[in-house]
């Protein structure tokens, strides 16, 4: 059955049932918000055959992917998530069942962080389009900004890297890593498929702050600023409060790492005007990726591979050891800033010679 | 030039100019609110060759009216603009210009409403599809839902309506209506190419509807609901309030006339499960019209051309002439609201007969 078949009424019907029962139809949505708190905003377009096939991940794991991503950003800022909105372009030849899919993963994702569809719009297009906006709550106090890390902090990272790309080396080729356990298999392919945004983690890092926090005066502002814009975000923190973009910053910074570990690395030192020893023997890398890859191949999905949906956290290196115990599951010190802006990637091993950390093998749109 | 020879960070070098100064990258922006209002959220997303055309509009103006369709959604909630984001999806071989002169005539009518571009994502498709967020902030108890009316209320049109849709038709036929004095020709155009949404209408009606608030006890429930959603918005209000979605509602409704004036009465009349006689003869139709067209023609194009992005307010008679009165420049009650379900469309002058109001004619888009 195609959108031709049903017409506009009757994809709206379907589109319906995945927003809240309380639908009345205007021409906004209308949500509470709690005071004290600022509104993070992040939009992601999505386009058929540029971020999502059919090859590889069907229509419910592009709607998983497409929500985690966004409420990705949102964890990022230090944001829970209030709502989000979803604009969807379809041609009238687009089958009924891939649109209830897509909704379909969108939402169980979605459920999962208790956040609903606030609306959004349908329209016509020769190429499936969708463009979801997510709409989060954070404290003034508590928004993570790329440029407020210093010198001397633990770099984390909040999970195991690589898995994403070597799930989706799995799906493109079926016969890769025939070797591997069954688990392992689905574990990675899960990894690609289902990503899971990490606001667990938000808790656990509100929870060592302030008792951090309780300790000792507020940060002044950071000495230096770099900036230099890379990724294809162009959401700028508009809080009129100190070059931090916060009014009295608490000692974190961060982003996630949705281009890649190397990218969240290399931008939040760029913004806070800082350098950094990665050790590449500490980077969370699965097992089972050895099985498969060689070790410098894995190196190079768990940092350039991107879409692991981790969270990539600067702090002072005694709350960032705290982070990491009470996070565990694969979470890690990666490194450390320094003051020189160069960014190093080292190995305390002694194997592989030290080479500076870049990140234009990053994705490029054009 | 095209988008292919600055690639990537070129074009978000271009776009940045758009966004504030104060732009740094992160993930989300971050917004300050109001405490004690709620947030009002909608989403337009516009296709190359579906909602806009360098045939009628050209890109400054395609940006211009994707900007007052969003800001006049937010004008129909009662709502007061917060901020905007952008997704923006183009190809390689786009012209730089047509993607610079889009940004330009978008962030014109913004700034004549105080609304920055809180940041966007730019991504790579075959069509150029352009999805705006609006964000837009408003008192609970000043919310305009469309459910909210009640019978023998007086329906306010704030303007003119036909405008567009003429304006429309002398872009597209330059032959036509030639018999137009100058200054009319440019009126019918501007109308089509810079709409204005009528957030101006607002603080006139919280004056108004403060001053009668005070002498009389705020409106129990509203007796019926119809509620069958014609639009292809799916925004629901997620505000937990009474049936009419808003904690105590205030004696309004309404919604904005982007889908036609017609289209505006019918839905907020379904889904108050109230009529409406509609006066044909008091509908606010511009007189440059009757030296084009015929006045059937002319009232055809008033309640079904759309895109005249005026207000369609329901109120009680005495506030709603208070209203007509201070808006001035067009604004006039159109109908009153009748408990029988019907909408007549009458003529006070005898001379057409009355004939059912249907929305049936509106836009399908498959």
């Amino acid at each position: 059955m195609l959108i031709k078949d049903i017409g506009e009424q009757g994809l709206l019907r379907i589109l319906q049932k995945f927003c809240p029962a309380e639908i009345v139809g205007d021409d906004c949505a209308v949500l509470p918000t709690n005071p004290n708190q600022s509104l993070a905003v992040t939009t992601d377009m999505l386009v058929d055959g540029v971020h999502f096939s059919d090859r590889t991940t069907g229509p419910y794991y592009a709607g998983w992917r497409a929500a985690a991503a966004n409420l990705s950003d949102l964890a990022a800022m230090g944001a829970r998530p209030l709502a989000v909105t979803v604009a969807l372009a379809v041609s009238a030849d687009t089958a009924v069942d891939w649109v209830e899919e897509f909704y379909r993963g969108m939402t169980a994702c979605l459920q999962e962080y208790h956040t609903p569809i606030a609306g959004g719009d349908v329209v016509r297009s020769p190429v499936v389009t969708i463009a979801i906006t997510a709409l989060g709550q954070v404290e003034e106090n508590r928004t993570i900004c790329r440029s407020n890390a210093r010198s001397n902090w633990g770099i984390v990272a909040t999970g195991f890297h690589g898995t994403s790309r070597a799930g989706l080396e799995l799906l493109l080729n079926p016969e890769f890593g025939q070797n591997l356990e069954k688990g392992d298999r689905i574990s990675l392919i899960l990894a690609h498929q289902q990503p899971k945004p990490r606001l667990d983690v938000l808790p656990i890092l509100w929870e060592i702050l302030d008792a951090a926090g309780a300790m000792e005066p507020p940060l002044s502002p950071p000495l230096a600023k770099g900036g230099k814009q890379e990724s294809n975000s162009l959401s700028p923190p508009l809080s009129k409060g100190g070059p931090g973009g916060v009014n009295s910053p608490i000692a974190i910074a961060g982003m996630d790492s949705s281009d890649g570990l190397a990218d969240a690395i290399v931008q939040v030192c760029r913004a806070s005007g800082v350098g950094a020893n990665v050790d590449r023997t500490k980077i969370p890398i699965p097992h089972s990726l050895s099985e498969i890859v060689s070790a410098q191949k894995a190196l190079d999905w768990a940092l350039y591979g991107g879409e692991d949906f981790e969270l990539v956290l600067f702090l002072p290196i005694d709350r960032a050891k705290l982070l990491v115990e009470r996070i565990g599951d694969g979470a890690a010190i990666v490194g450390i800033t320094t003051e020189c802006a160069d960014i190093w990637l080292s190995d305390s091993s002694g194997i592989c010679p030290d080479f500076r950390l870049e990140i234009d093998r990053g994705f490029q749109h054009f």
